[in-house]
């Protein structure tokens, strides 16, 4: 069988959708065809969510809706050869997809580490396919104690969602001092680690898990301070790496960071293939060099650039590199970070100016709901420019943190800052004199 | 009595105590003292919600704790005249008090409107002082029926709160066409009308008020379509105007909307008196000319300015003008607006191109809290700059016109906002496909 769309879309995540959609807004006069490799797929950031959060895990389900009603066909089917001289696509069952523009939005798969026994039944990588993932789930039901691997955004929402369901043990492993090591400094880790302690979550830091034993079945796991956790159910949460067989195997050029390479438009080294998402590579924001930042929202903005610019550059892009901008919500206790920690920042070689500031996020901070807000704004000390930020506290810590990383990405500065214009409420919001980022922004300013 | 000090503030509201504060923070070696004219104030947003949000009105003053704890004197005593000569302010306990830098901080008043029986007990301006406002709560209260003169954020606030008591009939009463006219198109200010109508708030628009009756005490009021409703108690809310009596009377320069002139660094024509906050001028961001914006947040930014550049330029300001950023509460539904509205923009003369999206504000909308979220962005047709923005949804709407503010003073594109980096998450915003704010600029971004 043989099928021919304009446009062409491999991959059915965040990337693929967005992709798909934007190139049929700006070009409604091409057929646009997506394939994806999972029929069933979900949400990605909402796999943690189908635990407990919601009734059934099939609500997180990522259907077809929405390409379906911009007129996007879709097929399931997987891809596993590119012909780039006759521009056409080979999949496994043997048809063939011929093309004008190739959209490769093949996305990552999550990272097995060379564990001995991470083959036994119940130790589960995070897959984005939904009946693996309820099969998971079930086996997680029923487990009496939960092992978890890897303290990053991944590992810190299982344990939270899994530690809601009573009679089962969690353990979260962190090879590193401090969970969410990447994205947050030690003082905002530790509200994490705080929060997750109370709920009887065992966070065990500084090892690695050396072996998964038991009789086919996980029994225990082997640390590598030589401590032995009964287990159920092991969750791997270590990171995912980019699918770049395709690519690869169609001679396109892959980064330093083993993403494939694309330009600032998402154009590949062949004019007409275009790669996005978690399968191309990234350039920090900084220091342009390779990253490997690995996010939905980082996906669907150069899914935009992609689809707009597929036969002509529309949408003038200033690519300045990719900022990790993240929020994550563990059991009522939101927390987001924009751009450098301080830890990175001195890595990288930065030398910061450093700005705090706490307050109550409504005013006066005895109406209903208030709660405690933190922020920590990193500053670069000669030019003042926001390097980075990180905040804690109520639920409108969430688009906070959105602001904090639009003046990132805008390079403001702590002058800017602090007289930017806002707008406060007293059941929203700091009051306009205690304000956090403005304040932690203003103790920048005044030492410059 | 005489009194010395090196820096001496008039004005006990935000924009006082902001401008002592940072006063003191990058001069600490100078003498602060702040008179202020209220014994008793109160925070000026706050005030809607010591009728029923706050348990006890009195959690709403605005004490004199962040001003002694940065070692700043307070004295309430009313000043009366300026000696700008001899750096003398006289109170009217006969009282002088010597300067080198002066800021005033003098607020503004509730406008009076010239309605016949305004005098009659039982109708209330809105003043800041938390003695006169307890004994207008109390009133409240006791009424069966209320009747709020003007539309505008004081007057949909207090409207909200009053409704929440049991057995007192509202009215709010507006002239124009739609509540919140001047903030708001017409299909934000339905929301807000919608959901006071549902809490039983009876909104009378296209009049205004004509006479007060009643014997000594308000009885009835009689409206320009020769309806007479029956109230107990009248709240004014049309407005404040800057005052600048001080300020006229030791010869300093007004601007033409009749606020005290000052410079982008809030110098008066006295150098050594500056003026924040109500009191002073503002130009309006998009046009230059001068506006008459009243906010807590553009006083507190003026008085940062102000209190960092007393001796010396150390904060150098970018003053692009004011562009008036409110949020607002209506049981449980927040409005934003930032910029200008569709209406204003276009009376203003724009060629505009107008950006929408609704979306719920979780991902999948199955999460428990989940609600809808419903953006509009306003660019100019030729350059794609945004002009402003309006947001109604849940409570992280309140930061995401913050998003949006910061987007307007920078002047970014529908192309720039298409692309930028933002954080989601399943708990606590949309998803990065169909994140609102995006969505309505890419609308705007192909058009272009």
């Amino acid at each position: 069988m043989e099928t021919t769309s304009d446009i062409l879309v491999i991959g059915g995540g965040p990337a693929g959708i967005v992709s798909a959609i934007t190139a049929k807004k700006y070009y409604p006069q091409k057929s646009v065809l997506l394939l994806k490799s999972i029929e069933h797929g979900c949400i990605p950031c909402g796999i943690p969510y189908m635990i407990s959060s919601l009734k059934d895990p099939d609500e997180n389900k990522l259907g077809n809706a929405p390409l379906e009603k911009n007129g996007i066909n879709v097929i399931a089917e997987k891809a596993i050869k590119i012909d780039r001289k006759n521009k056409k696509v080979f999949t496994e069952n043997d048809h063939i997809y011929n093309y004008e523009k190739l959209i490769l939005a093949a996305g990552s798969s999550p990272i097995l580490p060379p564990i001995q026994g991470i083959d036994k039944k119940g130790v589960y990588a995070i897959y984005k396919d939904m009946i693996y993932l309820k099969e998971c789930i079930k086996n997680i039901k029923k487990s009496k104690s939960v092992l978890i691997i890897g303290g990053g955004f991944i590992g810190v929402e299982f344990a939270d969602e899994i530690s809601k369901i009573k009679g089962i043990k969690v353990y979260l492993i962190e090879r590193s001092e401090n969970i969410l090591n990447n994205s947050f400094d030690v003082e905002f880790s530790e509200l994490v680690e705080q929060k997750l302690s109370s709920n009887d979550v065992q966070i065990i830091k500084n090892v690695t898990v050396q072996e998964i034993l038991g009789n086919q079945k996980v029994e225990t796991a082997l640390l590598s301070d030589k401590q032995k956790i009964k287990t159920d159910c092991v969750i791997l949460g270590m990171g995912a790496r980019s699918n770049t067989q395709l690519a690869v195997d169609s001679g396109l050029n892959l980064d330093q960071a083993k993403g494939i390479w694309a330009d600032e438009y998402m154009r590949t080294t062949d004019p007409n293939i275009f790669a996005v998402g978690d399968c191309v590579g990234k350039r920090d924001f900084f220091t342009h060099r390779y990253a490997s930042v690995m996010l939905a929202s980082t996906a669907a903005a150069e899914a935009r650039i992609a689809g707009a610019n597929l036969y002509e550059l529309k949408v003038l892009r200033e690519n300045k590199g990719t900022i990790a901008v993240y929020s994550t919500y563990i059991d009522g206790l939101v927390l987001g970070s924009a751009g450098l920690t301080e830890k990175t920042a001195k890595k990288e070689g930065f030398e910061v100016l450093i700005g705090k500031a706490e307050g109550i996020n409504k005013h006066p901070a005895t109406l209903p709901q208030a709660c405690n807000i933190k922020i920590k704004l990193i500053f670069s000390r000669k030019s003042g420019i926001l390097l980075g930020g990180q905040i804690a506290g109520g639920i409108t810590c969430a688009e906070a943190i959105n602001f904090i990383s639009i003046a990132v990405q805008k390079r403001m500065t702590a002058e800017e800052l602090e007289a930017l214009q806002i707008a406060t409420h007293p059941h929203l919001t700091s009051s306009p004199i205690m304000y956090p980022i403005i304040i932690a922004a203003q103790e920048v300013s005044k030492k410059l």
